[in-house]
């Protein structure tokens, strides 16, 4: 009998493939691949990597722009395999047995997994009916708890609703543990609080080159915060942990985001458009969203998911037990042809059935 | 103050950026890139790839043609960002507060690392003076200690010698806690222990495309074990752990992993002929090598990594409290060229100071 990890044969499996969907609007996924012209200098950066060497300089070129972009140290910045390792690795950081992590739910659901994979015990938040979240109250029950990590994801996944940057502040000068935020959305919002990070040692802030840089396939995130939090943070990532194609690949992203602007303008318009419409639905309660996606309520929510299934759109579906989310769906924004299609066999689902 | 995890702060840090040598022998590292054939048809894989979308059939592909390879099951094979990724995983799945793990030294530095960045408590076995592995004496040591997770590198990293598959078969046969046997450079040794996972159910087989295929820089490496042991390991990576990149440049590697057996026979053949070469001179002991790299040893052995430096070549060397390793000093095998420029180098060194 092997002598596995105490807890670990109570972690979820992660296996399955997920669907091909011919319009994929389940996950957040910009639906546009690299622009042109950045994808010609990908490329051609590419085919001169050094595949056979382990890489080197190319984790440091990315941190070097990152914090100049920023007006910060290099030393600030940490890059991991999606913001999805960033968190798992600030987990890891302030978790323990013993320890606690605050986060809000509804909200992204790995949240609870990373807990659970840092060996402490995830303490969920409720949203209200709205799914706002109550400052003063939320920052109450991290100190009640004693958690040594709070995390809020803003914009928040799958709402897609936001705090203001002064709420933000008030939680990170509120609380006395580490605060994570996890701005993966934050480009289709524009208001980062990476600025706060020099006034808040307690602040870590979470990016992500998946969402509004297209580039979910290649696990690129960062995080910024004070040097000596990214020192300790690091000591949780084993050496060569990202590969030279995925961090070569965000280089060039990173110094070409300039042709990112115009198609975050498009999935904001897009966004709004959607929103528009949706709510002139009979039976459709649309959220607000600063995101690239959104999420509404509605009867049969279960049905109007295998129906969009049936024309080959994939769509996100809540689980009814999932919290707050009861007969939510939430649809990521593609092209504008892509709404359109997913629009209108959302309305024909809801006028004729 | 923040409240890290125990023990955090004992963790190293990785940070430094490591030298660029004109001759780069101190990794391990394929010295030639990938070959023409088979960067066109990866360039050409890359120039399809859905940057924007999440990894996805990546990965089963790859598992299918592996295990397909292995005749085993696809649920026998876990891929991980290098066999770095895996190792690192299989350490968390069997460690914890309280728990062992032995490995012989002088072996590849890392399992220190990971057996501390998995809290548990790294148990080294010492190898006797010629570097061989008393394979009684390292059962005995792993029952004498309870040990959760015994780690063998064969062949060794960095002595260079290999354990037979019978005295593999031995320490699997009469160990009951998990053997995970590192095959880093097996494919320059050419007997694995894969096929005797159907018999041992507590024997984990990591595998890396860092070394003979030459992908250091893409971060794959896959685990062999029989399917619970993979079902309980896989608990331990996060989704998405693995990029679209890396993976189809992987899964093209290993499709056309036949183009690599002319340069696998090369380095074999230019490890031998250097360390015929390397043994001729006075003062220097060569140890017996199974992989792409020579373990020597020559008084001065840090002037002499000073003086290949300043020709710009780059070796590996030991500092003088490295366990077993004192003057000695690791050159990976390059081209024909390179390491007669080596050899010519060291061999000016031993005859004139």
């Amino acid at each position: 009998m092997l002598n596995y990890r105490d807890e670990l044969d109570k972690m979820p499996s992660y296996d399955g493939v997920e669907k091909n969907y011919r319009v994929k609007v389940n996950a957040n996924e910009c639906t546009l691949n690299l622009p042109p012209l950045v994808e010609e200098r990908v490329m051609n950066r590419l085919s001169h990597a050094a595949f056979n060497r382990y890489p080197n300089e190319e984790y440091y070129s990315l941190v070097e722009q990152i914090a100049k972009n920023f007006a910060v140290d290099d030393a600030q910045i940490l890059l991991g395999g999606g913001s999805s390792e960033i968190i798992e690795k600030v987990f890891h950081a302030f978790g323990g047995n013993g320890r606690r992590v605050v986060f809000p739910q509804p909200s992204f659901s790995m949240y609870k997994i990373y807990a659970k994979a840092a060996e402490s015990e995830g303490v969920p938040f409720d949203l209200d009916a709205n799914f706002n979240l109550d400052v003063d109250a939320f920052i109450d029950k991290v100190h009640e708890v004693g958690a040594s990590l709070a995390v809020v994801c803003n914009p928040n996944n799958p709402t897609g609703n936001a705090l203001t940057p002064a709420q933000v502040e008030k939680i990170a000068a509120s609380l006395d543990c580490a605060f994570l935020l996890d701005e993966a959305y934050v480009e289709f919002y524009g208001r980062s609080a990476v600025n706060l990070v020099a006034k808040h040692p307690n602040l870590l802030v979470a990016r992500t080159f998946s969402k509004a840089y297209g580039l979910a396939g290649a696990r690129v995130g960062y995080m910024v915060a004070q040097a000596a939090v990214t020192r300790m943070v690091n000591k949780t990532f084993m050496p060569y942990h990202l590969n030279t194609l995925s961090l070569a690949t965000a280089d060039i992203v990173y110094q070409m985001r300039d042709e990112f602007v115009p198609r975050i303008q498009m999935i904001v318009a897009e966004r709004n458009r959607m929103s528009e419409r949706l709510a002139k639905l009979s039976g459709v309660e649309v959220f607000p969203s600063e995101t690239n996606f959104i999420l509404f309520r509605t009867e049969r929510a279960a049905e109007l998911k295998d129906f969009l299934e049936s024309l080959d759109i994939g769509i996100r579906y809540f689980a009814p037990n999932s919290f707050g989310l009861k007969n939510c769906l939430r649809v990521s924004i593609g092209t504008r042809v892509e709404n359109d299609e997913v629009f209108n066999a959302i309305k024909s689902f809801t006028e004729t059935r």
